[in-house]
């Protein structure tokens, strides 16, 4: 048994996480002290006998993955950090839930070194190890090797995660554990931290499921009944985690029956452990109770000594190191590849190559809908992006997702494409996770409608900044008769209020190839590409034009003397340019602007935003969408054409008639605001507002 | 056995329900022919021999509910209306996804008379039904009576749900059918298509979950193995779920294996014939294969005849109004109050006493958090709405959703207030199929931010307009040290963005009261409560004032000869008075107005709005969200203090210090706005926009 240390120890390494988190929640005055005493011992035993990582470098490829699904319980993950000897001081825990702190009321990645995942939302820390598990099985399967009868396996590492009640009666983890159970990816270690308890109260009258019979039924191995304060049992159930593991058929739940604040005398087991510091008494009583005597935030030496994991980090990954150097030696250019996509860096063939791809793009004459645009995008694409990890939640056919030449991942099959089932927020929260994981970059298609179900994912994927692609079809009432169930009205602008997502609503081929392009170039966040059903007329550009989709919003076609712009977007960009023409021989002049992507756009400078919107005149916005988002850049008196009703169910052409989203109502819109506007400026005096 | 057959009329009965989808399907050229043709001999079972209905009156409080969960299959549904009787006729079958047709794309509630709910995203008819189930269980325990050892049951009915592979993968239903098992809803009988087809193809690709255990694990009843289309074994199968029913313990689920597109020759059994009309060729040979020789449209007379339930449900609704009669006779009082409920009529004393309520309200002088105003209102309501049926997801005692004297629902227990477990798109969904059943006011709580979890069921109770109230807490940074994964920034926006549901966000305990004062009384759509986790101070207002604040906005505080407005919502109100007072001592008069509920304000009547607004002046607007929406107000040259970015985990009061959020902060942007403005109205001529 490797790293044993005496029972006596390894109780009082666990009660050291007990108290960090006792008396930085208590420093605090906020935070939640019940999770991490009850998951104490859980921890000790995986962090201390079996977690491979290497507290001096947390961006190790192959280490292990620990995710903490009950992220409410994050002082036991920065105790960990701390204890193991990450760049996490005494005083990083003191200033626990402060601004600015590296140890936020939630682990957020990015902020804290080692934390792997932002968890907090229950049910996505689960979904997110799902999806590094899933990662990790494919790179397996791509770059390890068997060479003179010996292997050569630089990828292999376990997902381990901790989850609680909470976690198991959200609809995500049925959609995440049914995938993984399908997909067998056996180096997935789920620890169920079954406490009984959640924030009503004893959880037997609104959870009585028999989890382990549930987690059977997805077709995983289920550990029950281990007593998650007995390290032997855990060690034991660990242990026999990982050798099912080897079968390389089913992910493991380990079903550890713990109690919630376990130490405190008067709360343990009781809710009131759960979401607000002891109080001075209780944490005395606690001290007291452990026998602990140290004062709050130090450790005493044998303890700090036995959890301190960087010498036996350093070896392991030296270790990895040299058998690394070992692959390279004999597959270069493999090794080469892992670590540019590890490192998420394009490759050259992509800088090389994207130019003719887009005129290629350019150069489509026939009217497409975007979402073939981005199929098409994607076959040109995909030679250019081997990390590319594509999919759909049932939807391969209706998304057009899938790319010349892709394969389906299955059970025992390597993949460039899933079929993720009818299951949009697992797959949002699976890209996220192997996005965090590192060597894929994942995109995932639906119904821009039912981008409802996975929002919260696509958002986290924005506050973790990820490069993961949205590819939402079918994106308004251009659905047609599947009716308002399935036709987006608001969620466009919806959307485009998440911070850092970039949601791209393009026009045509061409603003689709350059919407991909973004996206995969983005380094620090998602994109949204919300495309149509129906086919699409290309718009005429010059090379500079099309140059300039990059900007998120640019002149189209202008006029000169202008006297409106019409600002459009996606499927209603044709219907603009009509207007434009129609208005153009009763000689009124006007702008069109095409806006894929106003994030984008209103991340240009100030000049070019002006040059573009040219604010001195009228502005007519036109989208197929709940319309109060464009307020913001016609204001409050320009005229804003869109749907504030849900959808109705008919053929999309009845459909843009029947709301009123016609070249002809555009006209008439843009006559309405270009007379009052002439009027105003040859002789009002003292009126600011144009009338209307 | 009831209503009995032969097999071969059995076969042909639902072989007219395969041919009217058939034939429906060609005709529009678009929709979903395989699961009508699949379920066909299920629905034929159900609906000939066991549902309790009466075509001529859709609205009869005790038939049985019976939910289409897969809605795509919608040419079932609307097939078994014509067949049985509803006011239903051929040719509203042939304008099946005709825009304004009674049939359209997928069921919708309202538009067509026999549709229980608007099912087409999958997962959410089933967690409708299992809120209907949940509302038929709770008004039996309340209406039901014993009298001189007779049983007086009035409410005493079945919910069936059909259900396909899609919502059996979302994750909704593990929520959903969790819940119903552990409350023990046992007159729910769900009977899954098991076709083993979903869109990307043959599902156990992706779904390979032993679907019978699972439910096990739920305390569902299991019935497997059944031939979808062997008659007599969905017979015994619908008999022994409602004798299994008859002992009040669990839910049933019946495990149906079909054939999607069964009939058809040359598609059935593959995903071809799933979501496509079969083409005129293959049409023929499926009338060929069934021997079905009458035209498109056409039913053979006995057919018709057999499938007639007109009859049958007058006679099945007399005696049950026989029954109540006898009920009213004893029970005068409760026979009055189930129909009061029933119709969905408020009582004469809420209407009586919400004056007083509101007196009281706006005579608390204390700084209250607005979600502790809402208990208070609650507190107040309560007796007065007898129909509340309260809950939330699992954070009760932070929503405080709970009111004096509510009691728990249980399995075995009456009670007005839920505790949904960590579910919060079930609760979403329960809620919606409650409403939709009839008898109850629904509510439910969680945090602001996780409304993301159960959008998609806010959106579809203001499609299906439906009284339902989301008490959405812990409204933005004020959260606090959760930080940005529990904080919503874009989420007041956002909810905003969906048509026909009202938003609201008081700023103290008089609007917050208002707020569920409109909510209760909104007969055609769903309400929001943003609301705040911290306290904040009551605005003055005198009565005439206080009526206002059902308009949505208006001017809570005025100043003569105002330079400026200020809109403010929330949390944010007060630190725009304090921002006015600030300002009016250097001379600066600004009006401030308060915006609790836009959606409302922008249905009152344009001259309302315009004084309100004092559209020739200058506004900046403040609001601890995504600023964007404001610009409707404000133009494009207005202010908004805002927060576009995502949040951080700290204290409440500094985080709206480090972002921004403060007096000082509105009081400088109104005199940024102020000064150019008054230059402009001073001078400038042919420049209508102020610079900037």
């Amino acid at each position: 048994m490797q790293n044993a240390v005496s029972p006596q120890l390894a109780r009082r390494m666990a009660d050291a996480l007990r108290m960090l988190a006792v008396d930085a929640v208590e420093r605090a005055s906020s935070g939640h002290p019940g999770a991490p005493m009850g998951m104490a011992d859980m921890a000790q035993v995986l962090w201390h006998r079996h977690l491979k990582h290497n507290p001096a470098n947390p961006h190790w490829p192959d280490r292990d993955r620990f995710v903490l699904s009950n992220g409410h319980a994050s002082m036991l993950l920065y105790a960990l950090l701390h204890l193991t000897g990450y760049d996490l001081t005494t005083d990083d825990l003191k200033n626990f839930r402060r601004l600015h702190s590296r140890t936020p009321g939630h682990p957020e990645v990015g902020v804290t070194p080692g934390v792997e995942t932002t968890t907090g939302p229950l049910g996505q820390g689960l979904a997110n190890a799902v999806g590094m598990a899933l990662a990790e099985k494919l790179l397996a399967q791509q770059f390890n090797r068997e060479h003179q009868g010996r292997r050569h396996d630089i990828v292999d590492h376990f997902t381990y995660v901790f989850l609680g009640d909470g976690c198991l009666m959200e609809g995500l983890s049925h959609e995440a554990c049914s995938l993984a159970g399908t997909l067998g990816l056996s180096k997935l270690v789920a620890l169920y931290d079954d406490n009984g308890i959640s924030i009503d109260g004893h959880v037997q009258e609104w959870f009585a499921d028999d989890t382990p019979r549930r987690f059977e039924a997805y077709g995983w191995n289920v550990i029950r009944g281990v007593d998650g304060h007995d390290t032997l049992q855990l060690e034991a159930a660990l242990r026999a985690a990982r050798e099912l593991a080897a079968r390389g058929e089913r992910p493991t739940l380990i079903c550890c029956k713990t109690t919630i604040g376990r130490g405190s005398p008067n709360k343990a087991g009781s809710h009131d452990v759960h979401g607000a510091a002891l109080g001075a008494d209780e944490v005395a009583m606690t001290r007291r109770a452990l026998g602990w005597t140290a004062a709050p935030f130090e450790v005493p030496a044998d303890v700090a000594q036995a959890w301190d994991a960087r010498e036996r980090g350093a070896a392991a990954e030296r270790e990895w190191r040299e058998r690394f150097e070992a692959y390279r030696a004999l597959f270069p250019e493999d090794a080469a590849e892992f670590e540019r996509r590890m490192r998420g860096e394009l490759t050259a063939r992509y800088r090389e190559q994207l130019p003719v791809l887009l005129a290629q793009a350019a150069g489509r004459a026939e009217a497409v809908a975007t979402r073939k645009a981005s199929q098409l995008a994607l076959d040109a694409l995909a030679p250019l992006v081997p990390e590319f990890f594509g999919g759909s939640a049932d939807l391969t056919a209706s998304n057009l997702t899938n790319f010349e030449g892709c394969t389906r991942a299955g059970r025992d099959r390597w993949g460039n494409h899933l079929s993720y089932g009818v299951r949009e927020f697992a797959m949002a929260a699976m890209m996220n996770g192997m996005a965090l994981h590192g060597g894929h970059l994942p995109y995932g298609g639906t119904f821009l409608t039912f981008s409802d179900y996975s929002r919260n994912a696509i958002r986290m994927a924005a506050l973790m900044k990820l490069r993961v692609v949205h590819v939402l079809t079918h994106d308004s009432i251009g659905l047609g008769e599947d009716g308002p169930t399935h036709q987006s009205v608001e969620h466009v602008p919806s959307l485009r209020l998440v911070p850092n997502l970039d949601v791209w609503r393009p026009c045509d081929g061409l603003e689709t190839a350059v919407a991909w392009s973004c996206a995969i170039e983005r380094p620090d966040g998602p994109s949204a590409l919300c495309l149509s059903r129906q086919n699409l007329p290309p718009a005429a550009r010059d090379a500079a034009l099309a140059a300039r989709i990059r900007r998120g919003g640019y002149v189209l076609s202008d006029a000169s003397g202008a006297q409106a712009v019409i600002l459009a977007t996606g499927s209603e960009v044709s219907l603009a340019l009509q207007a434009q023409a129609q208005l153009g021989a009763e000689g009124i002049a006007v702008r069109v602007v095409s806006m894929p992507c106003t994030a984008r756009f209103d991340r240009q400078p100030r000049a070019y935003r002006d040059e573009v919107l040219a604010r001195h005149l009228p502005a007519v916005a036109v989208e197929a969408a709940q319309p109060d988002f464009w307020h913001k850049y016609v204001g409050r008196d320009g005229t804003v054409i869109g749907i504030a009703t849900f959808g109705e169910s008919a053929p999309a052409t009845d459909l843009y008639r029947h709301f009123g989203i016609t070249s002809d109502a555009i006209a008439q819109a843009v006559r309405a605001v270009v007379a009052p506007h002439a009027r105003a400026v040859a002789g009002a005096v003292g009126e600011l507002v144009p009338a209307k």
